[in-house]
């Protein structure tokens, strides 16, 4: 017997067509999609447990987020509008070198109930204390790919590499099977070749990708090629960093060089528009990066600098940014900004065959979409609406693995009264 | 006896600084605020009619959006991704062409609906049939700036002309003074010297504002200097128009002489970020306008190029594209793009002295929102919380004129099936 019929839904696969089904049922057996067709092609109510009606309700995979420092969420709107390396030394090294493992736990708690309630199925995360990020997954039902933050040039190198294998070994695979840990080599400029090198070794031992902040600003550009006389990009490929599976985050500052390396490599990349707005940092060339081959997912970076974790938004942003900085308003169509905040972010991650797309065989990781609302009105465009009209609020519905994480916006998994509580609590101390 | 009392709420007056009443009462009467102050500081419960719990809640003025074109809302999602003469040429006028009043009328009602729901009070519309909109405007129980849209080369030049006279005859102060009429004088590139002339004479006439689009497009920009050989904002001071009250929408391509017009005639700005990102228009200069001391309010422009009309997203975006553009995350802190949103608005529309703030004296327009929710959490600061990580449906209360239009996210003057309904069937007419 299956575990849950929706009924009646419309339907986007993101299978790589435009296409709806209307009115199509979705049946979910265990974690994964059984079928899944028009109406009434699927199942009767007699073959499932428990029957959705998903009329008014569009039907979707998840949000992925490919780039978060979901414990982050502790310190938004602690320091905003401020130039990024002040920002950092004076506002967010002083108060992380404060966290504790349960600062670590509640912050990300914070975060997957946000991101729960804001349609997001997966998140890549890196950050430190990560088998309490490990924890706060496994209790919200989320799936993700957590990795240690690795400063190579730091009193702590070493440790935070062992932390990482550590990590590895006890979370890989953990949660059911919903934790894929990665290796987090922060970026180039905090990782020297020798480290890099190690990191690379060490992940290539245990079958583990990288997750690497790539070119997020200009000043990083200067930096690298100072030191080492190439573009990040450039000087991560010659230390061999693109031989191992690697998602980089933001690739804000791109020449045609790099964007051919990343193409050739299949580097998985992290766009985050509304960091990348509010710090300034700049707008990544994406619409080139597709035009060359790149899978390009989103993130919404942490939400000290976002300062929420809000997929749909984050992709009417990229849509947005990538037209007005390319004067061109064909660029990056609602469809295309849809699939980075989906499909693509499920190959970014390395999780294709499984998420991303509403398909029989695959996870049943998806989310219903309420849009009976006057923003949605009136229905030309399904698609357009989502994108440019819609709300993260408008999700209802969120099931991650077959199991019913938010049901008619209330979240099953978490307590949120406890969890801004605890928060709360935390922020005041870190900051006090 | 006054009619409603909110107590214990955090206010936000937007009357100059970022300070926050914490814990404050407002008191209603009539239309008016009575009085405003720390709790226990304004009234007792026996003195108002009504009173409201504003625990949890956050008060300020209603958002005051600068440009719109209501009607449109009824062709979102209708034309999407395209350059902006096909997108008019091919679709937006040709459905225009048939819009008849019962359309005009619901799609400003949809629009009316989704401003009230997302917490606008006010905005400035410009479009035709506007007999239709000033109806919609009285039955929701919002405030307006309205203008009859004026195209000069066109075959009915003449005759819009007297349609905004008879128009400002009729409606102007209507609604209980919540309606003020202005003249609508498309652009510089749609109306010719002469035209504009007889519609600055006639606005002086009625003692009337105008409402004009001015340097949107490069291409504008580029026509108005091959037929005049001067600048969009030049022609127009050349003309004589800033002598009147002028709001002018868009303003992206500016030079530093136009700037200096624009400050010298005290015209107000709408900024209209969302539309310039997605119609590929370019990024107004709106911190060297602010530093210029020009009054910059936002505005969402028609839900055809946007495509929603909320204007807590409006801001943010704001915020972001001038941080990104500049190159500089201090540029327009949270509390700037907040002002542009509420008190500049208010200027920007004439309106200074009745609305943007919460002050004793002022109309009684202004929105409650819920920080008890996660994206609010933790709260370092209200303000950065509000702009950066806030949703237009933490909206929960809004009052205009001293009257609720919406509580708990009920909306009480419109009837919100009847107008989805309405507006999906005119809307599959339209491009059937």
């Amino acid at each position: 017997m299956a575990d849950i019929l929706i009924q009646g839904v419309s339907v986007l696969t993101m299978e790589g067509s435009e296409d709806i089904i209307e009115n199509g049922d979705i049946l979910i057996k265990g974690d994964r999609i059984a079928a899944l067709g028009p109406y009434g092609s699927v199942s009767t109510e007699e073959q499932a447990k428990r029957v959705i009606d998903g009329s008014g309700k569009i039907a979707m995979p998840g949000f992925v987020n490919c780039h978060t420092h979901a414990a982050m969420t502790m310190l938004r709107s602690y320091a905003d509008d401020m130039p990024l390396m002040e920002w950092l030394s004076e506002k967010i090294w002083p108060v992380e070198d404060k966290l504790e493992p349960e600062d670590i736990y509640w912050g990300t708690m914070l975060c997957c109930l946000e991101m729960i309630k804001s349609g997001t199925t997966t998140f890549a995360d890196m950050y430190f204390i990560m088998d309490q990020v490990a924890l706060a997954v496994e209790k919200s039902g989320l799936r993700a790919c957590l990795s240690r933050g690795l400063i190579g040039n730091g009193p702590n190198a070493g440790l935070a590499l062992e932390e990482n294998i550590n990590f590895f070994k006890e979370w890989n695979d953990g949660a059911g099977g919903r934790i894929k840990v990665m290796f987090g080599p922060h970026a180039p400029y905090t990782c020297p070749p020798e480290y890099l090198k190690q990191v690379i070794e060490l992940a290539g031992k245990y079958g583990a990708g990288l997750h690497i902040h790539v070119a997020e600003t200009k000043s990083e550009v200067e930096q690298i090629n100072a030191s080492y006389g190439r573009t990040p990009v450039g000087h991560l490929d010659s230390v061999g960093l693109f031989e191992l599976p690697v998602l980089a985050a933001h690739c804000v500052h791109l020449d045609n060089a790099d964007i051919e390396i990343l193409a050739r490599n299949n580097v998985g990349v992290a766009h985050c528009p509304e960091s990348n707005m509010k710090l300034a940092s700049g707008a990544a060339p994406v619409a080139g990066l597709l035009e060359a081959g790149v899978c390009v997912g989103l993130g919404t970076d942490g939400a000290a600098s976002n300062n929420n974790l809000d997929m749909l938004e984050e992709m009417r942003s990229a849509a947005m940014l990538q037209k007005v900085n390319t004067g061109d308003p064909t660029v990056m169509p609602a469809f295309t900004a849809l699939r980075t905040a989906t499909a693509n972010g499920a190959r970014v991650l390395g999780l294709a065959g499984e998420i991303g797309m509403l398909k029989t065989g695959m996870k049943a990781d998806l989310i219903l979409i309420n849009k009976h609302r006057p923003h949605f009105c009136p229905q030309h465009n399904l698609i357009a609406n989502l994108v440019y009209a819609g709300h993260s609020t408008d999700v209802d519905t969120v099931i991650v693995d077959g199991k019913i994480l938010m049901e008619n916006r209330r979240v099953l998994t978490i307590d949120e009264e406890e969890v801004m509580r605890e928060a709360q609590i935390r922020a005041d101390r870190l900051v006090g």
